[in-house]
Order: structure tokens, then C-alpha cells, then sequence
């Protein structure tokens, strides 16, 4: 019975650090004395300690308490023992690699399979679907394997971004990507749009936010899917 | 003694496919008979025989003759024979992971040692670099190692974006996620704008183009440097 909160991004234009999703943390969290923290993302290269303290300062504006993993002796115990577990965003190449190095990657995976609720933004929401290959994070660190935790049956991409029409640059747009993905990959590809996050609720999925997501399936024509369908059919 | 002519794009808005480089092509294989085509990077999916097709048809308004790898049985001995080498733009995870695969990344890299003349456009100039790590595209594929031919003693960042200052949109801007790779890496990364290229000439290392390039070195704030300026200093 799976609990997930996989948010695109931790923070809206012009808005505060998570404050667009206190109210939904306050109620997916809402049994939970405790979070653990998983800071190994380090967006800009903040130092765990730092990205903690951030992600606590957000957390009490829900009144839920935090703690990061940098504040144990022990990651894999700390996992073990955790009630709940929040992965904030950064670059997934990081995340990944460090989640493998500490042998926390199949850990956590139990513990989301049997129940344990966990929230995610950006890289940390990235790491919800099959792989992570559907990032848009630069490859700073090699990870000994791609494969993430599959909480959902599908892979996700954060941030999605409509092609510019006006854009007069030649790199690839987002759906150029996501269809160079779909020549070598079969998995559907979520396209959360910011400001949208996926609520997988006793193993059903649900968009959430305002806005449509995109939806990518190999060999299809990309689609939208408007808040509150169910995506449990995708796979 | 190299000589290469690594592009930051094969293609300007509004143009042909490799329009604006023609002269410069038709200058840096002025001594060669036949250039070898590396299809592998398979831009949206195309395949090898119409990405060599596509080459064939650039190269040409340059009276520079082309063949694609596709065309030979044993990839090996096509680049050991290969008089100049030119490969074309895509995916550069896929590339990378082909090039390894055909084991023909170290063969490459001692040609191109010892003066055999290459050209990249996009990721084929993203391996021209120390490693693919500062690749602008997603992981579709996982290759056994993120080395590249090391043709310049530093990392390339194709297509280089400038942050929007317009934007409302909370995904990292290029300048940030290479701030994340230097958290990592500590060799210079240098941004080449669309429409500029680095001419490898006797192991002389030169800014061409219109534009300035931003070079970024690990603990430096970031700087612009004028076209033709040498980038032998940088490593």
C-alpha cells in the first residue's frame, strides 16, 4: 500500500520555499511525529546541513518535525526506523549515486512498498518513477545504475516545460528529449508541469494542482491529462 | 598534433543543416578525400542511414565527400582507415554508449592523437571534451563510462543558454547546474553559444564564431571570452 507525494518543484515563482504545498504536507503528513530528510541532492551544492535546515524551516510552517539524514550516524538505520521520508530536489545524478554508495536505494524501496509515506520535489519526485533517465539534470556523478524506486509504474518528468514557440535556440526541446527516450524505452513519461505533484493515495495515483499534465507513450501522439485523473492505467 | 572543429550546433534558426559552417568545412578538409560519418547520437530517433543521408547532403555543398559508418561491416577497421572523421549531433548518452559499445572510443581518440582531423557539431563536439558531464541531454541510455576523446583539456557545454531573466520557471538555468558539476569536477567548462566552435589546429586551441564564449572554472566567478581568443591556458 503505497503513500507518495511527488511534487515537480519545491517552490513556485515569486512564492517561498514549499509554501505552495503546506497545506497538502500538513495532511499527508498528518499521523507523522517525524520526517526524515534525505538532503543528498544539494541543489546549487548547498552542504546537507544547510539544505536541512532549509527543509525544516518549511516543514514547521505545516508544524510537521524534520530531521536530516546528516544527522545520523547511521543512514541506513535512520531509514529503517523512519516513519516518513521527504527527498528534496537538486540534481538526480547526485541523489542517485549517494542513495546507491550508502545502500539505502532497495531500503527505501521496502519501506515505500509496505507502507512508509513519502514526499518528493524535483530530483526527489524524479526518483519516484521506474528510472531516473527522464531528468533534466546534468550527469555530474556517474551512479552505478539509473534504476530508481518505482513507486509509480511509469517515469516522471519534474519541471516539464512547453516548447517555446518563439524560441530561437537549437537545442532540443523537452518533447524532443522525451521522444529520443521512447527510442530506446518503453515506459510511459509523466510531464509535471510546476506547480503540479502526483498523490499516490493506497496505490491509487492522482494528478493534483492547477494545471494539466503531459503524458508521453511510446509510439502516441503526447497527450494531456487534466487534474484529478487517475494514472494508474499507464503503464 | 590535433586538429579538430568542434561546433556548438550543426544548425542556426533559419538555416540549413550545417549553412553557416560550409567555408569553414570546406577549409578544415581541404586535404582529405572522404570524411567518416558517426550516425550513433541519432538525433529524435532518425536512423543511421538517413542521419548519414542528412550529412552527406551538408557535406556536399561543401565538395567534401561523406561515408556513413552504417555503410561498412567492421566499424573497428572504418575508423582505423578513416582519412577524417565528422560526427553529427543528437543524444549524447546514446553516442557515448555506441562508441564504447563498437569499441571505438580509444581508437578514436589515438587517430585523432596522432592528426587525424575531426569534426563534432553538438554532441559529437561534447565528446570532444574530458567527459560528456556537462551534456545538455537526458540519460536514455546508461553507458559504461562518462570519459570522452579528451580533445581539448577541458569540458564543453553545446548550445549554451543564458538565463531568461523573464522566467518564471524554477528549473536550474545552464549557469547553475554547471555550478552543480563544479561541486563535483574541477575542470574548466567552457559554454559555447550557438553559432561559435572551438578550431583545433596544430593542438592550438581557438574561439571562432561571432559570439563571446562564458568559461567557467571551479572557485572563479564565471567570464566571457572574445571570439578568437586561444584556449590552450584553460585546464
Amino acid at each position: 500500500m503505497k503513500n507518495a507525494l511527488l511534487a515537480s518543484t519545491s517552490t513556485l515563482h515569486g512564492q517561498e520555499y514549499l509554501e505552495y504545498l503546506i497545506p497538502y504536507i500538513k495532511d499527508f503528513f498528518k499521523d507523522v511525529k517525524e520526517v526524515l530528510f534525505i538532503p543528498y541532492a544539494r541543489p546549487g551544492g548547498i552542504s546537507h546541513q544547510g539544505y536541512t535546515e532549509l527543509a525544516l524551516e518549511g516543514f514547521q510552517k505545516a508544524n510537521v518535525n524534520l530531521k536530516g539524514l546528516n544527522e545520523f550516524n547511521n543512514p541506513e538505520k535512520a531509514i529503517e526506523n523512519a516513519e516518513a521520508v521527504f527527498t528534496g530536489g537538486g540534481n538526480t545524478f547526485l541523489l542517485v549515486s549517494e542513495l546507491y554508495r550508502n545502500k539505502l536505494m532497495s531500503l527505501l524501496q521496502e519501506k515505500i512498498n509496505t507502507g512508509m509515506p513519502y514526499m518528493g520535489t524535483s530530483a526527489g519526485s524524479n526518483i519516484g518513477g521506474l528510472t531516473m533517465q527522464t531528468t533534466n539534470d546534468m550527469p555530474i556523478v556517474y551512479p552505478p545504475s539509473f534504476k530508481t524506486l518505482g513507486i509509480v509504474p511509469f517515469n516522471i518528468n519534474p519541471h516539464y516545460l512547453d516548447p517555446d514557440k518563439n524560441s530561437k535556440h537549437k537545442g532540443e526541446t523537452r518533447e524532443t528529449r522525451i521522444k529520443e527516450f521512447h527510442t530506446q524505452n518503453t515506459q510511459p513519461v509523466v510531464g509535471l508541469r510546476e506547480g503540479s505533484w502526483l498523490l499516490v493515495s493506497d496505490n491509487k495515483i492522482t494528478l493534483k494542482g492547477k494545471l494539466p499534465a503531459r503524458i508521453f507513450e511510446v509510439e502516441k501522439v503526447p497527450y494531456e491529462l487534466e487534474p484529478n485523473s487517475n494514472l494508474n492505467q499507464l503503464y
